[in-house]
């Protein structure tokens, strides 16, 4: 065996600007291969999204306080801005109940000015991130995290869409509270909503098994008939219950509860408000951020978190580019703070829409900002009919399958530790907020790693050799600050217990062997615990030996002074001692020339 | 050689209860061991540290906004207690600071009361860290956040205490505003404090050489004379100073400041106060505990970090009882919340005095326990006398030398990480606080262990063998969630690379061979994402061989489904290939039966 390359490197030989060109703009890399199949998908796709994104972004802006159009405002340029500069299919930037939330409690008091600021503001920090290239973040969201944090949403998303398809009307914010109110509120249930809702849902889950249907295989043009019904579904449903709703209109008596009025017409493009003039005095930036407070850091912060979530949750175990995420998302904020939009992300419920429409490219935002924008211009009077009570169904129908139960029972066989992660990630979610879910899954699975470095196993065993007893030490892994001390001080009793040993045998000496082989870091502190461990083993007329190092961490030891080197490159424990018996030692006497040694 | 045994346990033949016992009342341990010359010692000490220890608590009382005898109240229990339950003899609890400053800040606007609550359940609060075995978090301060730390600490210290040699009097928190406000009442500084200060200082610091002062062999008794003296320098001084402050009384015109008067008495033993009744309205305990806020969680945290951070400090490298430490910081609290204590710890100022003083176990705070009750009780009057510049020298040459300047030039030469690790501690500690500065410190500690796991060195290589070329894939220490991904991922390039230069020689196959002689961990998210891998390999046409596997990688190993399993054992990249390559793939056959297999 020989060994012929270290690493490749993936040079395609293209140029270094077209490279970096295909990773910002990635619309650049799927247009190359986009093809009138794809195109129909995201059409389809795109159009689903846009008839759920118009009253979801009236709902969002509604729970934020701010008035309804501002919720559609913040939707088409997210949306169409993504389609350049998106990495992931199934997300569109647009206002979600996490945003909507969060803008609601950090600008609850101020004036609507400090929202459109608020949102230009994260978008710059979310961008400043991205530059700074925070993404290598993502990885400390690890998969149990999640999906529990997955599951928590749509739970959470459909106990907050249940109010819809009873037909009624509330703001509730968490699990609990939806389910109070519901209670409280058992005597106004409608009929009208409730069938509809039922309707709709048992229509919904119809169709998302048509595409399974087995068809003659003679017949592929009914095949894919079946399938484009299947993930045209939302469109489908949610046309044919606007249609009937228009149909059975009665003003007086609505049969079902519409998404209602919106105002029609395109917001001016306009600097974010950097500071307030009203008629009594002026609110100058500085206050103005200052009034934001720790909101200015929070939004950003669940922007990515959401983002990046989801973009792990839908990228299949690939790759996920979260720097181009990143910049994306803070653009999109960025631009759509100058367009009058609250605070904009990629949102849980949207994605699975998507994905469940079969959506084929980042296009799909087109037509679902294109459909935004007629909404606010043109067809605003057709959107009224859509019945919430649809929109409620769609909304449950898309998050439903999110919900991972089959983990719990996996997990539970092959590792409890993930598992409680994953269930606190999903109670925090559930019973808290999912940020600080997220927080807390992540935190935790950051303690399960480092209690792991710090408790590892001991690892020690003595050798009996012709010369006397040797205690061999072998770290596993790391010895850094976080263990060393504790490490060393295990190994210090296992070379006295060596040593009572040898001295019980009438040995010489047992000195305290530490291979190296399984070594890969040894951090500054542990070096000098080593060089302390040395020092009291040499007062107890004891040697430390350390064998079998790799180049890294033999650079780390070569600035110790007490500690002996000479056995550093010794493979075995037999070679070390050895290597290290060679009178080098002043106490042992000088080193001899090498003619003396072997005489 | 011959392995003869594992980890010797460390059994000594004594009960259980016993050794409990023990480690519960260390002073079970050294008493044992207490001898004449020692207990001259921490008389000394004791003494020494009483005289310091009284006007200290009436300036910290005075900086956290309570009544002078305040931080009497809370020296003398927590001294008393830390006798029977310390485990290091330079720890003396005691109001601090650090304490005071958060004390101030907390209950700036509460009634009195809610000092005495704070201090009660902070005390509770640590006690459950303690109960809870929290201890082990000690690891997670280096020893670059705790010399960072211990020298800004110092630099504070010094700075507060110029005002004091100056005459001056005025209330700062930080070093820059001790800065602004001495140059702005740079004409009030009066002459009979700088030269008292002078002359303090200076005796103090030949005093303290005076120990290393080289006498004749022949007269052991000067030696130990010389000695007692600088080891005493502190209480001689003091008494002098205060003597001739005496001597030299005028009330109308003081030649120096003096510390003052303390309202003389003993207080009452009483529960904490669990509400407030004013004459108008009744504060309830859960009001009175939501005002305390964020307090409530930051005193706890930093009064443990602190005492632990003086124990590794003054523990010389040795072992910190970090459980022990905190269930007698709890203990102490709660305690001194019975006699109207403010929230108290251990203090570097006292700790470094003790240690200059020649302290040896933790009685001497026996002596500074009484000194502060007969301050109470009787010599209120002589304390009157202790001139304010003398106690600011005391302060001053006691912490001068915790500054650690060394440190700088040797990890310059040796890592330069760590040193950034001090200054970025000392810089935020100097700058902002001390707790911040810890825990910033520790963050980037912890934060250069997580991007070395983060980013490991790739460590793939190639290797050709008669049958073809294989890469072979050696992760170093740890495989885990926040970097299996990555590692995968190029890893998986390297095998495409491979196969590409297989198939370029017209070779078969080229497996990419996983060697886990490395590997100390692999977690639940790693193990999923090998079985992803292998699958995806096998999609290519190639293999994943897992070989050279300890066995608890091996066990988690065993739940995967699509990774071959035969080469778990075989220890080099031969063996592991001979070990595979036998048809138990069903691509390539049913598994034929041995005698088969060799023919």
């Amino acid at each position: 065996m020989e060994i012929i390359e270290e690493s490749p490197s993936s040079s395609k030989g293209e140029s270094r600007w077209l490279q970096v060109a295909r990773r910002r703009l990635p619309i650049l890399e799927w247009a190359r291969r986009y093809d009138r199949l794809a195109a129909v998908a995201d059409l389809v796709a795109g159009v689903t999204l846009g008839l759920m994104l118009v009253p979801q972004s009236l709902a969002y802006a509604s729970l934020a306080g701010v008035p309804l159009q501002y919720g559609l405002y913040s939707s088409y340029i997210g949306t169409i801005l993504y389609v350049f500069l998106g990495t992931v299919k199934e997300v569109s930037i647009g206002p979600t109940s996490l945003m909507a939330l969060l803008t609601l409690q950090t600008c609850r008091h101020l004036p609507l000015e400090s929202v459109v600021l608020l949102t230009f503001l994260s978008g710059c920090i979310v961008l400043l991130m991205g530059v700074l290239r925070l993404g290598c973040l993502v990885q400390l969201i690890s998969p149990s995290v999640t999906s529990g944090f997955t599951s928590a949403t749509a739970v959470i998303i459909m106990a907050s869409q249940v109010k819809g398809l009873l037909g009624l009307s509330f703001t509730a914010e968490t699990l609990l509270e939806n389910i109070q109110k519901i209670i409280a509120k058992r005597g106004d249930v409608r009929l009208g909503d409730c069938l509809l809702g039922l309707v709709c849902c048992t229509v919904l889950l119809l169709l998302r098994k048509l595409k399974d249907v087995k068809v003659s295989p003679k017949r592929p043009k009914l095949q894919k008939a079946l399938w484009l019904i299947s993930i045209s579904r939302n469109a489908l449903v949610v046309t044919v219950a606007a249609v009937f709703a228009y149909c059975t209109y009665n003003p007086n008596k609505l049969l079902v509860k519409l998404s209602g009025y919106v105002e029609p017409g395109l917001p001016s493009i306009a600097l974010p408000p950097f500071s307030i003039t009203s008629e009594n005095h002026t609110i100058p930036f500085t206050e103005m951020v200052h009034e934001l407070g720790s909101g200015l850091l929070m939004i950003p912060f669940v922007m990515v978190l959401a983002n990046i979530a989801i973009a792990k949750a839908f990228s299949g175990g690939g790759r996920v580019d979260a720097t181009q995420e990143m910049v994306t998302l803070g653009l999109c904020n960025v631009a759509g703070a100058l367009l009058h939009a609250m605070p904009a992300c990629g949102a849980f419920t949207r994605s699975a829409v998507s994905h469940s429409s079969g959506v084929r490219s980042p296009a799909a935002g087109l037509y679902s900002g294109i459909i935004t924008l007629l909404a606010l211009m043109f067809i605003t009077p057709y959107f009224y009919f859509i019945p919430k009570a649809c929109i409620s169904s769609v909304l449950i129908c898309a998050v439903v399958f999110m919900v991972d139960i089959d983990i719990v029972r996996k997990l539970w066989r092959s590792s409890k530790s993930e598992l409680v992660v994953v269930v606190l990630t999903f109670v925090v979610a559930v019973a808290l907020t999912v940020e600080l879910a997220v927080l807390a899954g992540a935190l935790a699975n950051l303690a399960m790693l480092l209690r792991a470095i710090m408790m590892p196993p001991l690892n020690v065993y003595t050798v009996k050799s012709s010369r006397g007893a040797a205690a061999v030490w072998a770290p596993a892994a790391l010895l850094v600050y976080v263990n060393a001390e504790r490490a060393a001080r295990r190994a210090a009793a296992a070379a006295a217990a060596a040593a009572a040993a040898a001295a019980a045998a009438a040995h010489a000496h047992a000195p305290l062997l530490l291979d190296g082989g399984r070594l890969a870091l040894l951090d500054h502190c542990a070096a000098q615990i080593l060089e302390r461990l040395a020092n009291k083993l040499k007062s107890n007329g004891q040697r430390l030996i350390i064998f079998n190092v790799s180049a890294e961490v033999e650079e780390t030891l070569s600035t110790l002074q007490h500690v002996d080197k000479s056995a550093f490159r010794s493979r075995t424990a037999s070679e070390a001692l050895a290597a290290a018996s060679e009178p080098r030692d002043p106490e042992t006497g000088p080193l001899l020339p090498a003619g003396h040694d072997h005489a």
